[in-house]
C-alpha cells in the first residue's frame, strides 16, 4: 500500500475580517490536518498599506501626525482582533504549531510573496464571492492567488445557511 | 483536544488528458487522504459534447454515420485512456474507494453539476495555466469552478521541473 506522506507540512491560511476566512480556517482544521502529520499553520493577515499623504508643503499637510498615528493604531488593532478570532478557532487543536504573520500592502501581493518566501506546501483561503462587477474589474483575491502561487491552493466557500 | 473529523469524505477529482490533472490526483493521494478517513475518490472526466452536424438536408450531411461513429469511438477511447492513467496512480492506495464517472459536455458545466449532484465534500483539479489571452477571454476552468461550486476547491499546480 502506498504511504500517506506524514511529513511536516507548512500551510498558509490567509485570514482577514471576513467570516469566510474564519470558516476556511475552521474547515481546514477539521478536515485537512490529520493527527499523523506535523503541521505548521501560518496565519497570514495583510493590513492595508500606510495612508498616502503629502508633506511637501506644510499648508497641505491635512493628515496630521495625530490622524496618521490614529490610523496606524486602528490598523494594528484590526490585525490583533483578526488574530484573536483565529486563536479562538485553533486553540483546541493542540497538535498543531501556529505562527502568525502580519504583512502590509495589497492582499494579493502580500499573500503570493509570503507563500513564495516560506516555500509553503499549501495555501488556504476563503472565497469572498464578490459580485459580478467587482470580480470582473478586479478579479477576486483567491483567483489571483490561485493563478500566481506555485503551491496547491484550497479555496473554501462558506455555506449560506 | 479538538478532533480531526474522521468521517466519510467524498472527493471529486477532475481528470483529463493533461499532466496537470494527473499531478493533482497524485498530490491529493499523497497529501490529503489520511489513513484515518474513509475516502471515496470520484474520478470525473468530461468528454466533449457530441459533434454538431446537419441532417436537415441530405446533401449537407457531410458528417456521415461512419465519421460520427469514429468520432464517438475516439472520444470513448480517450476517456478510457485517461481513466487507465489515473488507475496507475491510485492503484497502490488500497484504503481508498474509487468511483469513475464520465460526463459529456463543457468541462465547467459537467464538473459543477456533478459536484452539486453528489454533494461532494471537496473538488480537486489541476490548474492548466492557460496563457493570458485565453484566460482573459474564457477564464480558466478552475477559476470558473472555484466560483460556482459550493464545496471547497483545491487547485493544484504542477511544478515546472
Amino acid at each position: 500500500m502506498a504511504e500517506f506522506e506524514a511529513k511536516e507540512q507548512r500551510v498558509v491560511v490567509a485570514v482577514d475580517e471576513s467570516e469566510e476566512s474564519m470558516y476556511a480556517l475552521s474547515w481546514c482544521l477539521r478536515n485537512l490536518i490529520s493527527p499523523d502529520t506535523q503541521t505548521t499553520l501560518i496565519l497570514l493577515y495583510a493590513k492595508p498599506p500606510p495612508p498616502l499623504y503629502s508633506s511637501l508643503d506644510g499648508t497641505h499637510d491635512f493628515f496630521s501626525g495625530d490622524v496618521i498615528a490614529a490610523m496606524e493604531k486602528y490598523s494594528r488593532d484590526l490585525a490583533d482582533s483578526v488574530m484573536k478570532r483565529a486563536e479562538s478557532i485553533y486553540k483546541d487543536y493542540t497538535n498543531i504549531k501556529v505562527e502568525r504573520k502580519v504583512g502590509s500592502g495589497d492582499a494579493r501581493e502580500v499573500i503570493c510573496m509570503t507563500v513564495k518566501k516560506l516555500g509553503a506546501d499549501m495555501l488556504v483561503m476563503g472565497s469572498h464571492g464578490y459580485g459580478f462587477l467587482k470580480r470582473t474589474v478586479l478579479g477576486s483575491v483567491s483567483d489571483y492567488c490561485a493563478q500566481h502561487v506555485k503551491c496547491p491552493v484550497l479555496i473554501v466557500k462558506r455555506p449560506k445557511n
